[in-house]
């Protein structure tokens, strides 16, 4: 039975997903919810997500959503043999689980308000980026990329010396930040961040989830 | 070795640790960290947390921060006889981790700053209450409630009929919003989730937690 996933190749959260996808080599079938005509919050996607969003996998009869809950349960399922997580003794998955919960509490928030702010609402909804917000957001994924590039300066990714989830659902707005923002230099005037960077987004996986990103130029 | 907790008994994040601390049966050392005076910005708090927050968990040399992190660790560590987290096939682990993540992508947010209009906003800073922030996030948490309560029709918690870390990590905010705020109707109307939080909520565990929530009247 072939994994399908709701969702849509242009969307960060969707292509986190993908990320795992292509790390441990599943076969999978993307299936497009259209965002632009509010198929999200129409059943029968509101039926695998309450919440009306992408993206939403499905197993056979398991339905998940929110992406992250979806690469753990896919590393769990299938990735056995890979270190996207390390699940072996509670001090090794805490490593891990660390650096996840950093991701979705510190940098999420500024790098997806920045990605709004220069690509979504300017491309999609003909709106003006804001650059009083644009600043604050600049000001606030600084601060916590200088808490990675001390991190970064001890092992060579998040967790430990080992590439983990906890770096690869960084992938897809590192990408768009990077790519499609004034603010390359956040990850580029930090050594090890760029380091860091450079080993995430040279990966296969990555790659063929960064090519259909495809706001890029 | 005792475990050390660094934080504030009143702080909801130090409380959704001590929660699992009292459902497990740990001793623990509670190390306060006074936010008044800026201790948490500073060493050696800072070592323990780069973010700056509480709370901070040290086992032996083991230091982790993020209250979420330190619950999945403490359940996997000390807990394995108990039913908060269920990780012995990847499904049984991701029905519980669907409902972590939604608190924390859904209810939090808004359940946050309801306590923070009603209860940190005026009784610390001396602020005023913005009833136009309050009436957005009350419409928000609604939302997010009735997902909540179609769920619950179908299950007493939310992971299953067995009560996990997702439900407990609820715990903290739900108290400070049923007592210190005028919404307590957002969960009292909603007949499941009334049903839910009342059983959250009268465990021995929960009420030593909700005891040292001291705002309260
Ligand atoms: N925390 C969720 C966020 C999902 C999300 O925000 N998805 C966006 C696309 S990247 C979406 O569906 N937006 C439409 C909407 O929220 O109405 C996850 O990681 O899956
Ligand atoms: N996501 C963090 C949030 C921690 C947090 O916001 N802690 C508050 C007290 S509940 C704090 O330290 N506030 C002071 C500050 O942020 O400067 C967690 O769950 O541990």
């Amino acid at each position: 039975m072939v994994l399908k996933l709701y969702g849509s190749p242009v969307s960060t959260c969707t292509g986190r997903v993908v990320a795992v996808i292509e790390e441990i080599g599943l076969e999978y079938e993307l299936v497009p919810v259209d965002l632009t005509t509010g198929e999200h919050k129409r059943p029968p996607h509101i039926e695998r997500n309450p919440f009306g969003q992408i993206p939403a996998l499905a197993d056979g009869d398991l339905v998940l959503f929110e992406s992250r809950v979806i690469t753990r349960y896919l590393v769990r399922k299938y990735g056995k043999g890979s270190h996207l997580l390390k699940e072996h003794t509670p001090e090794e998955a805490a490593a891990v689980d660390q650096w996840i919960e950093v991701e979705v509490q510190h940098f999420n928030g500024p790098i997806s308000t920045l990605v709004y702010q220069h690509l979504f609402l300017p491309v999609f909804y003909g709106g003006k980026t804001d650059e009083k917000v644009v600043a604050v957001e600049v000001e606030k994924l600084g601060k916590v990329l200088d808490v990675y590039e001390a991190k970064l300066s001890k092992s060579k990714f998040l967790a430990g010396d080992y590439y983990s989830l906890a770096d690869l659902h960084h992938l897809t707005y590192g990408h768009y930040l990077l790519t499609t923002t004034p603010h390359a230099s956040l990850f580029h005037s930090r050594p090890h961040v760029k380091a860091w960077w450079e080993s995430i987004a040279s990966r296969p996986a990555s790659k063929k989830v960064t090519a259909a990103l495809s706001f890029t130029s």
